[in-house]
Protein backbone atom coordinates (compact mmCIF):
# COMPACT_ATOMS: atom_id res chain seq x y z
CA UNK A 1 0.00 0.00 0.00
CA UNK A 2 0.96 3.63 -0.83
CA UNK A 3 1.02 6.05 1.71
CA UNK A 4 0.99 9.60 0.78
CA UNK A 5 4.08 11.83 1.22
CA UNK A 6 3.83 14.07 3.98
CA UNK A 7 5.34 16.86 2.76
CA UNK A 8 4.62 20.62 3.51
CA UNK A 9 1.99 21.72 1.42
CA UNK A 10 3.27 24.00 -1.10
CA UNK A 11 0.74 26.94 -1.65
CA UNK A 12 0.10 27.37 -5.34
CA UNK A 13 -0.90 25.32 -7.99
CA UNK A 14 0.71 22.11 -7.44
CA UNK A 15 0.01 19.43 -9.60
CA UNK A 16 1.99 21.93 -12.13
CA UNK A 17 4.73 22.31 -9.75
CA UNK A 18 4.67 18.79 -8.73
CA UNK A 19 8.32 16.92 -9.13
CA UNK A 20 6.06 13.84 -10.33
CA UNK A 21 2.79 13.01 -10.47
CA UNK A 22 0.74 14.96 -8.82
CA UNK A 23 -1.60 13.40 -5.98
CA UNK A 24 -5.21 13.99 -6.89
CA UNK A 25 -8.13 13.04 -4.90
CA UNK A 26 -11.78 12.10 -5.74
CA UNK A 27 -15.10 12.38 -4.33
CA UNK A 28 -18.60 12.55 -5.69
CA UNK A 29 -22.22 12.80 -4.14
CA UNK A 30 -23.57 9.86 -5.83
CA UNK A 31 -21.62 7.28 -3.41
CA UNK A 32 -18.83 5.53 -4.28
CA UNK A 33 -20.79 2.41 -6.22
CA UNK A 34 -22.02 5.05 -8.71
CA UNK A 35 -20.95 4.35 -12.44
CA UNK A 36 -19.89 8.11 -12.55
CA UNK A 37 -17.30 8.24 -9.74
CA UNK A 38 -15.57 4.95 -11.14
CA UNK A 39 -15.52 6.60 -14.82
CA UNK A 40 -13.87 9.51 -13.61
CA UNK A 41 -11.29 7.43 -11.64
CA UNK A 42 -10.55 5.64 -15.11
CA UNK A 43 -10.33 8.84 -17.04
CA UNK A 44 -7.73 10.25 -15.15
CA UNK A 45 -5.97 7.62 -13.34
CA UNK A 46 -2.49 7.82 -15.13
CA UNK A 47 -2.68 11.19 -14.35
CA UNK A 48 -1.61 11.26 -10.98
CA UNK A 49 -1.27 9.57 -7.70
CA UNK A 50 -5.22 9.08 -7.06
CA UNK A 51 -7.15 8.49 -3.74
CA UNK A 52 -10.76 7.75 -3.32
CA UNK A 53 -12.77 9.22 -0.67
CA UNK A 54 -16.39 9.69 -1.57
CA UNK A 55 -19.80 8.80 0.85
CA UNK A 56 -20.75 5.00 1.39
CA UNK A 57 -24.36 6.09 0.01
CA UNK A 58 -26.30 8.48 -2.11
CA UNK A 59 -25.88 12.01 -0.46
CA UNK A 60 -27.34 13.78 -3.45
CA UNK A 61 -28.94 17.60 -2.85
CA UNK A 62 -26.45 17.53 0.68
CA UNK A 63 -25.11 21.12 -0.59
CA UNK A 64 -22.34 22.46 1.85
CA UNK A 65 -23.60 20.31 4.63
CA UNK A 66 -21.02 18.89 7.35
CA UNK A 67 -22.16 16.07 9.77
CA UNK A 68 -21.03 18.10 13.42
CA UNK A 69 -23.61 16.12 15.83
CA UNK A 70 -22.57 12.61 15.02
CA UNK A 71 -19.31 11.18 14.17
CA UNK A 72 -17.95 9.64 11.25
CA UNK A 73 -16.83 5.82 9.88
CA UNK A 74 -14.19 5.49 7.08
CA UNK A 75 -14.07 2.15 5.58
CA UNK A 76 -11.06 1.04 3.29
CA UNK A 77 -12.96 -0.56 0.13
CA UNK A 78 -11.80 -1.83 -2.81
CA UNK A 79 -13.98 -0.98 -5.83
CA UNK A 80 -10.82 0.46 -7.53
CA UNK A 81 -8.62 -1.86 -8.65
CA UNK A 82 -4.67 -0.56 -7.39
CA UNK A 83 -6.23 2.58 -5.85
CA UNK A 84 -6.66 3.69 -2.48
CA UNK A 85 -10.32 4.60 -1.72
CA UNK A 86 -12.01 5.24 1.14
CA UNK A 87 -16.27 4.85 1.72
CA UNK A 88 -17.32 7.79 4.21
CA UNK A 89 -20.34 7.70 5.98
CA UNK A 90 -20.93 11.35 6.03
CA UNK A 91 -21.76 14.01 2.98
CA UNK A 92 -18.77 15.18 0.61
CA UNK A 93 -18.16 17.96 1.92
CA UNK A 94 -16.90 15.39 5.42
CA UNK A 95 -15.20 13.29 2.64
CA UNK A 96 -12.90 16.44 1.77
CA UNK A 97 -11.74 17.51 4.97
CA UNK A 98 -11.61 13.60 6.75
CA UNK A 99 -9.93 12.95 3.60
CA UNK A 100 -6.78 15.67 3.98
CA UNK A 101 -6.67 15.01 7.61
CA UNK A 102 -6.66 11.39 8.18
CA UNK A 103 -6.22 9.29 4.71
CA UNK A 104 -3.55 11.70 2.81
CA UNK A 105 -2.29 13.31 6.01
CA UNK A 106 -1.77 16.59 3.48
CA UNK A 107 -3.39 18.51 0.89
CA UNK A 108 -3.70 17.16 -2.70
CA UNK A 109 -2.81 18.54 -5.11
CA UNK A 110 -5.62 18.52 -6.85
CA UNK A 111 -9.59 17.48 -5.92
CA UNK A 112 -11.83 16.05 -8.70
CA UNK A 113 -15.67 15.53 -7.60
CA UNK A 114 -18.17 13.57 -9.67
CA UNK A 115 -18.92 12.58 -12.52
CA UNK A 116 -22.39 13.09 -11.52
CA UNK A 117 -25.35 12.13 -12.56
CA UNK A 118 -27.39 14.42 -13.63
CA UNK A 119 -26.83 18.33 -13.98
CA UNK A 120 -25.17 21.08 -11.79
CA UNK A 121 -25.71 24.11 -13.84
CA UNK A 122 -27.32 27.40 -12.69
CA UNK A 123 -28.36 27.30 -9.96
CA UNK A 124 -28.10 23.46 -8.97
CA UNK A 125 -24.58 24.86 -7.75
CA UNK A 126 -26.13 25.88 -4.40
CA UNK A 127 -27.65 22.62 -3.78
CA UNK A 128 -25.05 20.12 -5.09
CA UNK A 129 -23.28 17.66 -2.97
CA UNK A 130 -20.50 17.44 -5.74
CA UNK A 131 -19.98 21.29 -6.27
CA UNK A 132 -20.16 21.82 -2.43
CA UNK A 133 -17.07 19.04 -2.01
CA UNK A 134 -15.50 20.81 -4.72
CA UNK A 135 -15.60 24.26 -3.20
CA UNK A 136 -14.74 22.60 0.32
CA UNK A 137 -11.49 21.19 -1.20
CA UNK A 138 -10.92 25.30 -2.68
CA UNK A 139 -11.68 27.09 0.50
CA UNK A 140 -8.83 24.54 1.88
CA UNK A 141 -6.49 25.57 -0.97
CA UNK A 142 -6.70 22.48 -3.00
CA UNK A 143 -7.42 23.70 -6.85
CA UNK A 144 -10.91 21.67 -7.72
CA UNK A 145 -13.56 21.21 -10.54
CA UNK A 146 -16.62 19.20 -10.30
CA UNK A 147 -17.92 17.03 -13.27
CA UNK A 148 -21.87 16.38 -14.15
CA UNK A 149 -23.08 14.52 -16.96
CA UNK A 150 -26.72 15.85 -17.76
CA UNK A 151 -27.95 12.31 -18.04
CA UNK A 152 -29.71 11.27 -14.95
CA UNK A 153 -29.66 7.80 -15.45
CA UNK A 154 -27.71 5.55 -13.83
CA UNK A 155 -27.04 3.61 -17.22
CA UNK A 156 -25.93 7.15 -18.54
CA UNK A 157 -22.96 6.92 -21.62
CA UNK A 158 -20.17 8.39 -20.08
CA UNK A 159 -18.20 8.61 -23.06
CA UNK A 160 -18.27 12.16 -23.94
CA UNK A 161 -17.92 12.89 -19.71
CA UNK A 162 -14.95 10.78 -19.52
CA UNK A 163 -13.23 12.46 -22.79
CA UNK A 164 -14.17 16.06 -21.41
CA UNK A 165 -12.98 15.52 -17.67
CA UNK A 166 -10.19 14.46 -19.21
CA UNK A 167 -9.02 17.51 -21.27
CA UNK A 168 -10.18 19.49 -18.01
CA UNK A 169 -7.37 18.12 -16.03
CA UNK A 170 -5.08 18.12 -18.54
CA UNK A 171 -5.31 22.02 -19.03
CA UNK A 172 -5.93 22.35 -15.64
CA UNK A 173 -2.58 20.77 -15.25
CA UNK A 174 -1.08 23.08 -17.69
CA UNK A 175 -2.26 25.60 -16.02
CA UNK A 176 -1.16 28.39 -13.45
CA UNK A 177 -4.28 27.63 -11.09
CA UNK A 178 -4.76 29.48 -8.10
CA UNK A 179 -4.53 27.61 -4.99
CA UNK A 180 -8.92 28.93 -4.59
CA UNK A 181 -9.79 27.88 -8.08
CA UNK A 182 -13.04 25.84 -8.58
CA UNK A 183 -14.68 24.66 -12.08
CA UNK A 184 -17.91 23.47 -12.40
CA UNK A 185 -17.93 21.67 -15.38
CA UNK A 186 -21.27 19.73 -17.28
CA UNK A 187 -21.31 17.69 -19.68
CA UNK A 188 -23.97 17.40 -22.66
CA UNK A 189 -25.48 13.81 -22.80
CA UNK A 190 -24.23 13.47 -26.19
CA UNK A 191 -21.94 11.49 -28.13
CA UNK A 192 -18.70 13.02 -28.23
CA UNK A 193 -18.68 13.87 -32.33
CA UNK A 194 -21.61 16.43 -31.21
CA UNK A 195 -20.29 18.29 -28.79
CA UNK A 196 -18.57 21.61 -29.84
CA UNK A 197 -16.06 21.81 -27.28
CA UNK A 198 -15.83 23.98 -23.95
CA UNK A 199 -17.35 27.68 -22.94
CA UNK A 200 -16.13 29.52 -19.87
CA UNK A 201 -18.95 30.82 -18.85
CA UNK A 202 -21.35 32.30 -16.04
CA UNK A 203 -23.97 30.87 -13.63
CA UNK A 204 -27.67 31.50 -15.66
CA UNK A 205 -30.30 33.20 -13.18
CA UNK A 206 -32.49 30.15 -12.80
CA UNK A 207 -33.76 28.49 -10.28
CA UNK A 208 -37.19 25.91 -9.29
CA UNK A 209 -40.84 26.46 -8.56
CA UNK A 210 -41.68 23.92 -6.06
CA UNK A 211 -44.29 22.09 -6.33
CA UNK A 212 -44.41 19.24 -3.40
CA UNK A 213 -46.93 16.14 -4.26
CA UNK A 214 -48.95 15.42 -0.71
CA UNK A 215 -49.57 12.26 0.06
CA UNK A 216 -51.55 9.93 3.02
CA UNK A 217 -49.61 7.25 4.57
CA UNK A 218 -51.49 4.14 6.14
CA UNK A 219 -52.58 6.31 8.83
CA UNK A 220 -54.12 9.26 7.20
CA UNK A 221 -51.31 11.44 7.76
CA UNK A 222 -49.94 13.77 5.34
CA UNK A 223 -46.13 13.46 3.32
CA UNK A 224 -44.47 15.39 1.12
CA UNK A 225 -42.37 14.37 -1.62
CA UNK A 226 -40.20 17.37 -3.33
CA UNK A 227 -40.90 18.27 -6.89
CA UNK A 228 -40.33 21.36 -8.70
CA UNK A 229 -40.36 22.73 -12.54
CA UNK A 230 -37.22 24.31 -13.91
CA UNK A 231 -37.04 27.70 -14.80
CA UNK A 232 -34.66 29.41 -16.54
CA UNK A 233 -34.68 33.28 -16.85
CA UNK A 234 -32.36 33.81 -18.14
CA UNK A 235 -31.95 34.95 -21.81
CA UNK A 236 -27.80 35.52 -21.98
CA UNK A 237 -25.82 33.52 -24.40
CA UNK A 238 -22.81 33.52 -21.84
CA UNK A 239 -24.80 31.12 -19.41
CA UNK A 240 -24.17 27.98 -18.76
CA UNK A 241 -27.37 26.94 -19.69
CA UNK A 242 -27.03 28.14 -23.27
CA UNK A 243 -23.75 26.50 -23.73
CA UNK A 244 -25.23 23.33 -22.56
CA UNK A 245 -28.44 23.73 -24.54
CA UNK A 246 -26.11 24.70 -27.41
CA UNK A 247 -23.72 20.96 -27.07
CA UNK A 248 -21.09 23.31 -25.49
CA UNK A 249 -19.15 21.42 -22.45
CA UNK A 250 -19.76 23.94 -19.75
CA UNK A 251 -17.24 25.79 -17.31
CA UNK A 252 -17.87 28.19 -14.36
CA UNK A 253 -15.28 29.65 -12.31
CA UNK A 254 -17.24 29.56 -8.52
CA UNK A 255 -16.05 31.36 -6.34
CA UNK A 256 -17.40 30.87 -1.98
CA UNK A 257 -16.93 34.46 -1.17
CA UNK A 258 -20.51 35.43 -0.81
CA UNK A 259 -20.33 38.76 -0.32
CA UNK A 260 -22.85 41.26 -2.61
CA UNK A 261 -20.22 43.74 -3.17
CA UNK A 262 -22.35 46.60 -5.19
CA UNK A 263 -25.50 45.88 -3.06
CA UNK A 264 -23.41 46.54 -0.05
CA UNK A 265 -21.82 49.85 -1.16
CA UNK A 266 -25.93 50.45 -2.20
CA UNK A 267 -27.28 49.78 1.45
CA UNK A 268 -24.75 51.84 3.56
CA UNK A 269 -25.61 54.85 1.69
CA UNK A 270 -29.00 53.91 1.94
CA UNK A 271 -29.01 53.18 5.94
CA UNK A 272 -26.34 56.03 6.27
CA UNK A 273 -23.67 53.27 7.71
CA UNK B 1 -23.72 54.30 24.25
CA UNK B 2 -26.27 53.94 21.79
CA UNK B 3 -29.22 51.60 22.00
CA UNK B 4 -30.93 50.80 18.78
CA UNK B 5 -34.13 52.94 18.07
CA UNK B 6 -37.62 51.29 17.66
CA UNK B 7 -39.54 53.69 16.07
CA UNK B 8 -42.79 52.84 14.73
CA UNK B 9 -41.90 51.03 11.31
CA UNK B 10 -43.75 51.76 7.94
CA UNK B 11 -44.70 48.78 5.77
CA UNK B 12 -42.10 48.94 2.65
CA UNK B 13 -40.06 46.76 -0.22
CA UNK B 14 -42.24 43.80 -0.56
CA UNK B 15 -44.11 44.65 2.42
CA UNK B 16 -44.34 48.18 1.96
CA UNK B 17 -47.53 47.28 -1.05
CA UNK B 18 -49.27 44.67 1.98
CA UNK B 19 -52.42 46.67 2.61
CA UNK B 20 -51.93 45.73 6.22
CA UNK B 21 -48.94 44.21 7.69
CA UNK B 22 -46.27 42.13 5.98
CA UNK B 23 -46.69 38.28 5.88
CA UNK B 24 -43.37 37.39 7.86
CA UNK B 25 -41.68 33.40 7.58
CA UNK B 26 -39.50 32.87 10.56
CA UNK B 27 -37.14 29.92 10.47
CA UNK B 28 -33.64 28.83 12.06
CA UNK B 29 -31.43 25.43 11.81
CA UNK B 30 -31.36 25.24 15.86
CA UNK B 31 -34.59 23.38 15.64
CA UNK B 32 -38.23 24.83 16.78
CA UNK B 33 -37.67 24.80 20.40
CA UNK B 34 -34.26 26.50 20.82
CA UNK B 35 -34.43 29.86 22.81
CA UNK B 36 -32.90 31.83 19.68
CA UNK B 37 -36.30 31.38 17.57
CA UNK B 38 -38.30 32.10 20.63
CA UNK B 39 -36.63 35.22 20.84
CA UNK B 40 -36.61 36.30 17.14
CA UNK B 41 -40.70 35.51 17.15
CA UNK B 42 -40.77 37.75 20.30
CA UNK B 43 -38.89 40.78 19.06
CA UNK B 44 -40.63 41.43 15.74
CA UNK B 45 -43.89 39.91 16.82
CA UNK B 46 -45.71 42.67 16.29
CA UNK B 47 -44.62 44.13 13.14
CA UNK B 48 -46.01 41.34 10.98
CA UNK B 49 -48.54 38.44 10.52
CA UNK B 50 -45.69 35.87 11.90
CA UNK B 51 -45.72 32.13 10.60
CA UNK B 52 -42.89 30.07 11.79
CA UNK B 53 -41.76 27.00 9.81
CA UNK B 54 -38.62 25.38 11.47
CA UNK B 55 -36.85 22.37 12.01
CA UNK B 56 -38.19 19.50 14.69
CA UNK B 57 -34.40 18.78 15.26
CA UNK B 58 -30.91 20.30 15.23
CA UNK B 59 -29.86 21.58 11.80
CA UNK B 60 -26.86 22.87 12.46
CA UNK B 61 -24.19 23.16 9.75
CA UNK B 62 -26.95 21.55 6.94
CA UNK B 63 -25.64 24.36 4.23
CA UNK B 64 -28.05 24.55 2.00
CA UNK B 65 -28.76 20.96 1.58
CA UNK B 66 -32.29 19.50 0.81
CA UNK B 67 -34.39 16.42 0.89
CA UNK B 68 -34.79 14.53 -2.07
CA UNK B 69 -34.48 10.36 -1.40
CA UNK B 70 -37.44 10.65 1.23
CA UNK B 71 -40.63 12.54 1.83
CA UNK B 72 -41.51 15.24 4.24
CA UNK B 73 -43.17 15.58 7.58
CA UNK B 74 -45.04 18.46 8.22
CA UNK B 75 -46.49 19.43 12.12
CA UNK B 76 -48.35 21.62 13.42
CA UNK B 77 -46.95 23.02 16.93
CA UNK B 78 -47.98 24.95 19.80
CA UNK B 79 -44.75 26.22 20.22
CA UNK B 80 -45.88 30.20 19.91
CA UNK B 81 -49.08 31.59 21.25
CA UNK B 82 -50.99 32.79 19.00
CA UNK B 83 -48.74 32.43 16.03
CA UNK B 84 -48.93 29.41 13.38
CA UNK B 85 -45.94 27.22 14.00
CA UNK B 86 -44.81 24.40 12.45
CA UNK B 87 -42.17 21.64 12.54
CA UNK B 88 -41.11 20.39 9.52
CA UNK B 89 -39.15 16.93 9.50
CA UNK B 90 -36.38 18.50 6.86
CA UNK B 91 -33.51 20.86 6.66
CA UNK B 92 -33.85 24.54 6.89
CA UNK B 93 -33.72 25.13 3.14
CA UNK B 94 -36.77 22.23 3.15
CA UNK B 95 -38.39 24.17 5.74
CA UNK B 96 -38.43 27.59 3.24
CA UNK B 97 -39.85 25.42 0.48
CA UNK B 98 -42.18 23.63 2.07
CA UNK B 99 -43.58 26.72 3.71
CA UNK B 100 -44.19 28.65 0.30
CA UNK B 101 -45.62 25.88 -0.90
CA UNK B 102 -48.01 24.31 1.48
CA UNK B 103 -48.01 26.85 4.43
CA UNK B 104 -48.82 30.11 2.98
CA UNK B 105 -49.62 29.16 -0.33
CA UNK B 106 -47.94 31.96 -1.38
CA UNK B 107 -44.60 33.94 -1.43
CA UNK B 108 -43.95 35.75 2.08
CA UNK B 109 -42.61 39.43 2.33
CA UNK B 110 -40.42 38.39 4.59
CA UNK B 111 -38.43 35.54 5.55
CA UNK B 112 -35.87 35.49 8.74
CA UNK B 113 -33.62 33.00 10.24
CA UNK B 114 -32.64 32.36 13.59
CA UNK B 115 -31.33 33.57 16.06
CA UNK B 116 -28.87 31.46 15.48
CA UNK B 117 -26.89 30.06 18.36
CA UNK B 118 -22.90 30.50 17.48
CA UNK B 119 -21.42 32.58 14.89
CA UNK B 120 -21.95 32.52 10.99
CA UNK B 121 -19.41 35.07 10.24
CA UNK B 122 -17.15 34.94 7.63
CA UNK B 123 -16.81 31.06 6.04
CA UNK B 124 -19.24 29.86 8.43
CA UNK B 125 -21.94 31.39 6.04
CA UNK B 126 -21.21 28.24 3.89
CA UNK B 127 -22.16 25.80 6.21
CA UNK B 128 -24.84 27.41 8.13
CA UNK B 129 -28.30 26.25 7.68
CA UNK B 130 -29.58 29.42 9.09
CA UNK B 131 -27.94 31.64 6.49
CA UNK B 132 -28.83 28.97 3.82
CA UNK B 133 -32.77 28.95 4.41
CA UNK B 134 -32.00 33.11 4.22
CA UNK B 135 -30.56 32.25 0.78
CA UNK B 136 -33.20 30.03 -0.41
CA UNK B 137 -35.56 32.70 0.11
CA UNK B 138 -33.87 35.08 -1.56
CA UNK B 139 -33.14 32.71 -4.80
CA UNK B 140 -37.35 32.54 -4.33
CA UNK B 141 -37.07 36.30 -4.74
CA UNK B 142 -38.56 36.27 -0.88
CA UNK B 143 -36.15 39.53 0.94
CA UNK B 144 -34.34 37.49 3.85
CA UNK B 145 -32.04 37.99 7.01
CA UNK B 146 -30.30 35.38 9.10
CA UNK B 147 -29.18 36.64 12.68
CA UNK B 148 -26.47 34.84 14.43
CA UNK B 149 -25.41 35.67 18.19
CA UNK B 150 -21.91 34.88 19.25
CA UNK B 151 -23.15 32.60 21.96
CA UNK B 152 -23.19 28.78 21.46
CA UNK B 153 -24.88 28.29 24.94
CA UNK B 154 -28.37 26.93 25.03
CA UNK B 155 -28.65 29.76 28.00
CA UNK B 156 -27.28 32.34 25.80
CA UNK B 157 -28.55 36.15 26.64
CA UNK B 158 -30.45 37.21 23.45
CA UNK B 159 -31.58 41.16 24.85
CA UNK B 160 -28.86 42.31 22.50
CA UNK B 161 -29.33 40.05 19.69
CA UNK B 162 -32.88 40.83 20.26
CA UNK B 163 -32.90 44.39 19.77
CA UNK B 164 -30.65 44.32 16.70
CA UNK B 165 -32.51 41.66 15.33
CA UNK B 166 -35.55 44.50 15.75
CA UNK B 167 -33.63 47.11 14.06
CA UNK B 168 -32.42 45.58 11.25
CA UNK B 169 -36.24 44.27 10.67
CA UNK B 170 -37.34 47.65 10.60
CA UNK B 171 -34.98 48.90 8.43
CA UNK B 172 -35.85 46.29 5.72
CA UNK B 173 -39.09 47.28 6.04
CA UNK B 174 -38.57 50.88 5.26
CA UNK B 175 -36.14 50.25 2.45
CA UNK B 176 -36.24 49.14 -1.37
CA UNK B 177 -35.11 46.36 -0.94
CA UNK B 178 -34.24 43.86 -4.38
CA UNK B 179 -36.40 40.63 -3.91
CA UNK B 180 -33.05 38.91 -3.93
CA UNK B 181 -31.56 40.41 -0.64
CA UNK B 182 -29.93 38.43 2.13
CA UNK B 183 -28.43 39.64 5.16
CA UNK B 184 -26.40 38.17 7.10
CA UNK B 185 -26.46 39.80 10.65
CA UNK B 186 -24.26 38.51 13.52
CA UNK B 187 -24.32 40.07 16.92
CA UNK B 188 -21.60 40.28 19.35
CA UNK B 189 -22.54 38.47 23.11
CA UNK B 190 -22.38 41.72 24.83
CA UNK B 191 -24.47 43.86 26.68
CA UNK B 192 -26.29 46.48 24.82
CA UNK B 193 -25.10 49.52 26.35
CA UNK B 194 -21.60 48.03 24.86
CA UNK B 195 -22.18 47.67 21.17
CA UNK B 196 -21.35 50.11 18.85
CA UNK B 197 -24.09 49.61 16.38
CA UNK B 198 -24.23 48.19 13.20
CA UNK B 199 -21.94 47.62 10.30
CA UNK B 200 -22.28 46.86 6.55
CA UNK B 201 -19.01 44.54 6.16
CA UNK B 202 -17.69 41.96 3.48
CA UNK B 203 -17.45 38.54 4.64
CA UNK B 204 -13.44 37.61 5.65
CA UNK B 205 -11.29 35.48 4.12
CA UNK B 206 -10.90 32.66 7.06
CA UNK B 207 -11.22 29.30 7.26
CA UNK B 208 -11.29 26.14 9.05
CA UNK B 209 -8.03 23.67 9.91
CA UNK B 210 -9.50 20.19 10.37
CA UNK B 211 -8.28 18.38 13.18
CA UNK B 212 -10.52 15.22 13.19
CA UNK B 213 -10.50 13.51 16.99
CA UNK B 214 -10.18 9.44 16.20
CA UNK B 215 -11.73 7.07 18.82
CA UNK B 216 -12.57 3.67 18.84
CA UNK B 217 -15.39 2.19 19.58
CA UNK B 218 -15.88 -0.98 21.78
CA UNK B 219 -15.31 -3.19 19.31
CA UNK B 220 -12.02 -1.84 18.10
CA UNK B 221 -13.13 0.21 14.64
CA UNK B 222 -12.12 4.38 14.56
CA UNK B 223 -14.33 6.67 14.34
CA UNK B 224 -13.73 10.18 13.86
CA UNK B 225 -15.31 13.73 15.37
CA UNK B 226 -15.16 16.70 13.55
CA UNK B 227 -13.18 19.79 15.82
CA UNK B 228 -10.94 22.31 13.62
CA UNK B 229 -9.14 25.55 14.56
CA UNK B 230 -10.86 28.74 12.69
CA UNK B 231 -8.25 30.67 10.89
CA UNK B 232 -8.40 34.28 10.04
CA UNK B 233 -6.38 35.33 7.74
CA UNK B 234 -7.88 38.75 6.85
CA UNK B 235 -6.63 41.81 8.21
CA UNK B 236 -8.93 43.99 6.74
CA UNK B 237 -10.78 46.49 8.59
CA UNK B 238 -14.00 46.29 6.70
CA UNK B 239 -14.76 42.36 7.16
CA UNK B 240 -17.93 41.04 9.92
CA UNK B 241 -14.96 39.33 11.76
CA UNK B 242 -13.15 42.54 12.38
CA UNK B 243 -16.59 44.57 13.35
CA UNK B 244 -17.11 41.82 15.85
CA UNK B 245 -14.09 41.47 17.23
CA UNK B 246 -14.74 45.65 18.34
CA UNK B 247 -18.35 45.41 19.29
CA UNK B 248 -20.11 46.00 15.80
CA UNK B 249 -23.46 44.21 14.97
CA UNK B 250 -22.16 43.08 11.42
CA UNK B 251 -24.32 43.01 8.56
CA UNK B 252 -23.00 41.53 5.39
CA UNK B 253 -25.51 41.42 2.24
CA UNK B 254 -25.11 38.18 0.69
CA UNK B 255 -25.24 36.57 -3.04
CA UNK B 256 -25.92 33.36 -4.50
CA UNK B 257 -24.56 34.16 -8.27
CA UNK B 258 -21.67 32.11 -7.51
CA UNK B 259 -19.53 32.71 -10.97
CA UNK B 260 -16.18 34.14 -10.11
CA UNK B 261 -16.07 37.17 -12.71
CA UNK B 262 -12.77 37.78 -12.45
CA UNK B 263 -11.54 34.28 -12.97
CA UNK B 264 -13.83 33.82 -15.67
CA UNK B 265 -12.09 36.44 -17.95
CA UNK B 266 -8.53 35.20 -17.00
CA UNK B 267 -9.17 31.75 -17.77
CA UNK B 268 -11.29 32.24 -21.21
CA UNK B 269 -7.25 33.86 -22.11
CA UNK B 270 -5.51 31.55 -20.61
CA UNK B 271 -7.31 28.67 -22.33
CA UNK B 272 -7.52 30.93 -25.57
CA UNK B 273 -11.49 30.27 -25.82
Amino acid sequence: MRTPKTKKPRTSSKARVSKDKPVILITNDDGISAPGIRNLVESVKDLGHIYVVAPDKPQSGMGHAITIGEPLRLHKTHHFEGIDSYACSGTPVDCVKLAVDKVLHRKPDLCLSGINHGANHSINVIYSGTMSAAVEAAIEDIPSAGFSLLDYSIEADFTAARLYARLVVEKMMRTKLGRHTVLNVNIPAQKPELIRGLKICRQAYAKYNENYVQRNDPHGKHYYWLTGEFVNADKGKDTDVWALANNYVSVVPVQYDLTHYSYKEQLAKSWKL
